[in-house]
């Protein structure tokens, strides 16, 4: 019987990750882990991004989900580099998964590497991937005190991007309740809502996440 | 350092809750256990069933979150007994914590206990706490190809319930992938599309649920 402690998992996780950070580093990759619960529109984001960037960063995506590979066969779509990680039950991507997956998808050429993390408010938000940029999503049906519910993924977030906002006036949804409650986190970052839909808000958003980006030459 | 094993924990796990069974059943008491990601509309299912037996079945409720007392306060409105357990970060609810929180919430008297685990698709699917049925909501704006991703959940529950199903226009969300999906899974349970919004699809659900609470004198 192997037997492995959670404090062990998470010092070796870190170690990988700064493994992966390194590599990143290396090879000129900005890496982004994109986090937030199963259908708050993770995939759809990204596409936006690509779609944002496309012009001038070459991209690669990582998909995460614990079985499928029905994000990867919409974003190959894209046309970009994309590799679907199946944790086979494992409820959040870890440094390990990324440095295999690495392995496999060639960063030659690539700037911007985009990891879809498994649709989780609560695991994902303990496994540090190496990545350089970490944003959560929060889509307006799942209502406006998901802060409170779920401190630690928001806590550790750069940003936090409010999605589907063109429903805000069918759920009673409170941006200012978010962004009061991000401040009582401790957290000073952004929010940003966000309709896929309708476009609002998403190109001032993908201007803080170019301005993210680092400069090339 | 304390090291325990997954499995170790998995088997205690599964002895727990077949004391918490054990001891539900000498009560006299139906539990069931609703999963279902961030914001899916746990609790106003909660609140729906509540009211549709509040007559002649006497109510306890159990929230699971990591933090905060959110939907126990909303819960508390509804007058029935209710307990806050704050997981403090856990991801699931396990039988040790229901074994507690029903050592505080005396179910004299109490007929039907609805337990709300933490918003979670993943985690939460692997912890049996005693109950007698499982049901796992699936929100209309999460997408109708969670199953896919998911699979464990929904292979384990006896029901599915899709909430917010006023807003499938909006999201061209297919019900029949939902039920195929399921039936791909080994899973014949039912698929109920609900509103809680409209109405719609409550009734039936009520009735279905109605038709497992065992026969009182």
């Amino acid at each position: 019987m192997k037997i492995v402690a959670a404090k062990k998992i998470l010092k070796a996780n870190d170690q990988l990750a700064a493994e992966n950070r390194s590599l990143f580093d290396r090879a000129g990759v900005f890496a982004v882990n994109i986090l937030g619960s199963p259908g708050c529109g993770k995939t759809t984001l990204i596409e936006a991004m690509i779609q944002a960037v496309r012009a001038r960063v070459p991209t690669a995506v990582i998909e995460g989900d614990l079985a499928g590979t029905v994000d990867a066969e919409r974003l190959a779509a894209q046309q970009v580099p994309v590799l679907q990680i199946n944790t086979e039950g494992a409820c959040h991507l870890d440094a390990n998964m990324i440095a295999a997956a690495v392995r496999e998808l060639p960063l030659d050429g690539v700037s911007l590497l985009l990891i879809e993390n498994v649709g989780n408010l609560v695991c994902t938000a303990g496994f540090n991937l190496g990545e350089h940029l970490r944003i959560v999503l929060l889509s307006v049906p799942e209502g406006d005190d998901k802060l409170v519910k779920y401190p630690t993924i928001f806590q550790t977030a750069e940003a936090v991007i409010v999605t589907k906002y063109d429903l805000a006036p069918h759920f009673d949804f409170r941006l200012e309740r978010v962004r009061d409650d991000l401040r009582r986190l401790g957290n000073d970052g952004p929010v940003f809502p966000i309709s896929a839909k309708t476009g609002q808000g998403l190109g001032e958003l993908l201007r803080w996440f170019a301005g993210r980006l680092p400069d090339r030459e």
